[in-house]
């Protein structure tokens, strides 16, 4: 077991040799502890050497220079310069909201960035100030339309915060398949199968095997087929295209540039990097605050007592990631012996100390 | 085969028999043809007994003073004073197109209003102005949440549309389970069965009886269990529950009235009638339109010429309800014989002149 502070540390130190101002490095590793501390590894500290493998290529920016280029009172583009993902998502989230302060509601469309870590970090900053936060990212692409066996879409999740008073506040997120790209990866490497409405073959055929992507394969929308309705999980995927890159001037669709460096970047570019939207709703800019927050605490409290199947317990998007948390917070963060050697790797190559327990 | 002219003069007198001024029946008539001619026959003319139903009941406003309530220069919240659902989606949805040429982007929550019909219809009027529009609305409870057994949320439909230039719009448009409430009627009057991950039981068994509703089952979220991602199609259906409900003053949950008049009104009411939520993004708030559109272009051809499983095509969201539009246009519009049966019934009591082909 890690306590969180030192594996949060540690985080920054990486970044910082890497070239990243102090500063930066702790909204990074800031991010990335928030992905441990909620139970979802995929999008943790075993990334890190994602975007060191993307540094040594030179396709991420340790130094960027973060800039709005067009704005309205309500709305901004922002060109993140090439920077580590978490670092354009943390300052358009924050100009969402400060557009939100004056204009009722903030949105900001943001390109050239990269991977931003955990959807639902983003939508979340903006529960303090008694506002719903959005937040979304295209992705890699690795799912298929319905009907076809080309990856042309990411898993492109979507997140939405709500505050409420008494009860804790409503967190949606959740990629547009039925699992992450890192959770398929994890059962690949365990030598695990996956339920069918995964993965296809090359050929469209549906799959069990987390690896199919290797040969061909790619990821399927959530509903699995059309029958389950994929397609409407594929209109869902293309929204968030839409926003993130289409309107923000980044790559979209296939164009996007790939998060593992060993692959080539592709030969047609549609616009910069990859790209985020973000949104900030005033609630008083249509309820009083107290009023609506009391009502979500009745809309939580409401669908939280719904019957439930026998022995099963019914919850509110969001309460599972809180719960680890706190568990998490309580008695460390424990990271599985194949991530803390590839921690100690990165460690030692860049003269960081790294403590393994194995 | 009916001339869409014919059905729409029809609905238009029918909804001036029970007392809509002539302006509100057109576009309630407007509503219905759509979804007729978009081969979306469950949200069609079908419907029109339900509203009949409802009226003698009183429990609709067929003469509403719709008006704002509150508002900032982006956003407003409107009650809808018990009207039919399509009278204040319109109002509402040109209020946020008004707001959004004002202020970059425009959001509307409305209260104290019913079903409005096919949700992309209000999302689709952004389009002319060069903006991307946003339509949700909750729906009667029929979903349970993953692990309950109790109906909670509606099928909580969500649309999207976004205008590209030699392209036609990309119109997502969909509900946030496997179908909807209206096609899983249909498959029950047909006495067919429906697949797995569609509906369970009154103990959270699968089912595959589409009336199981009727003893006590309930929908499932799109996924179908959450081994199959039905928590995250959950997560959206909250979204547009809070959006569409708790921020807008209506009922939400399992507190929304009844779209079958025969059914009590709930005893509990956490707010006014039924609620949606509506949003206009101006897109030169983020980008210059011809640019943006020219983008979409490239979106929309790259997504669909995408490699099909052999024999399979693969289509954008939007694409089937605009072909069948070009077809039923031409051709006509054909109903079944019982709703034929029930039309002219309902024509007969309220004086109006309906031929049948059966």
């Amino acid at each position: 077991m890690y306590r969180p502070e030192y594996l949060r540390n540690f985080t920054i130190q990486i970044f910082e040799r890497i070239g990243c101002p102090a500063g930066d490095a702790r909204i990074i590793a800031d991010v990335f502890l928030k992905a441990e501390l909620q139970n979802l590894p995929s999008h943790g500290l075993m990334r890190i050497k994602n975007y060191i493998n993307l540094w040594e290529k030179e396709r991420i920016n340790t130094k960027p220079d973060i800039k709005t280029i067009h704005e309205t009172p309500g709305t901004a583009v922002v060109d993140a310069d090439g920077a580590i993902g978490m670092l354009g998502a943390v300052e358009s989230m924050k100009l969402a909201i400060t557009k939100a302060e004056k204009s009722g509601t903030g949105w900001v469309a943001v390109k050239n960035s990269n991977h931003f870590g955990i959807c639902g970090y983003y939508a979340t900053m903006a529960i303090e100030h008694d506002m719903i936060g959005i937040s979304m990212t295209h992705a890699n692409p690795t799912v298929a339309p319905p009907n076809s066996i080309e990856r042309m879409l990411g898993t492109n999740p979507i997140a939405m915060a709500v505050p409420a008073s008494k009860e804790p506040p409503f967190v949606a997120d959740f990629s547009t398949t039925p699992i992450t790209r890192g959770k398929l990866g994890v059962a690949a490497k365990k030598g695990e199968k996956v339920p069918f409405g995964y993965v296809q073959d090359k050929k469209g055929i549906p799959s069990d095997n987390p690896d199919i992507l290797k040969k061909g394969g790619s990821m399927l929308p959530l509903g699995g087929d059309i029958q389950g309705g994929s397609h409407k999980a594929y209109a869902l995927a293309g929204m968030v295209d839409i926003l993130s890159g289409v309107l923000s001037g980044a790559n979209f669709g296939p164009f996007i540039p790939p998060f593992l460096a060993y692959l080539p970047l592709p030969e047609i570019q549609t616009g910069k990097g990859m790209g985020h939207f973000f949104g900030a709703i005033r609630i008083d800019a249509f309820q009083k605050p107290e009023v609506f927050k009391n009502r979500m605490d009745k809309w939580i409290s409401t669908l939280r007592s719904s019957k439930p199947v026998e022995g099963e317990k019914v919850r509110i998007p969001g309460d599972i990631e809180r719960e680890a948390e706190i568990k998490n917070i309580k008695n460390g963060i424990s990271l599985l012996p194949p991530i803390q050697k590839e921690l100690k790797e990165i460690a030692d190559k860049l003269g960081v100390a790294f403590y393994t327990e194995v």
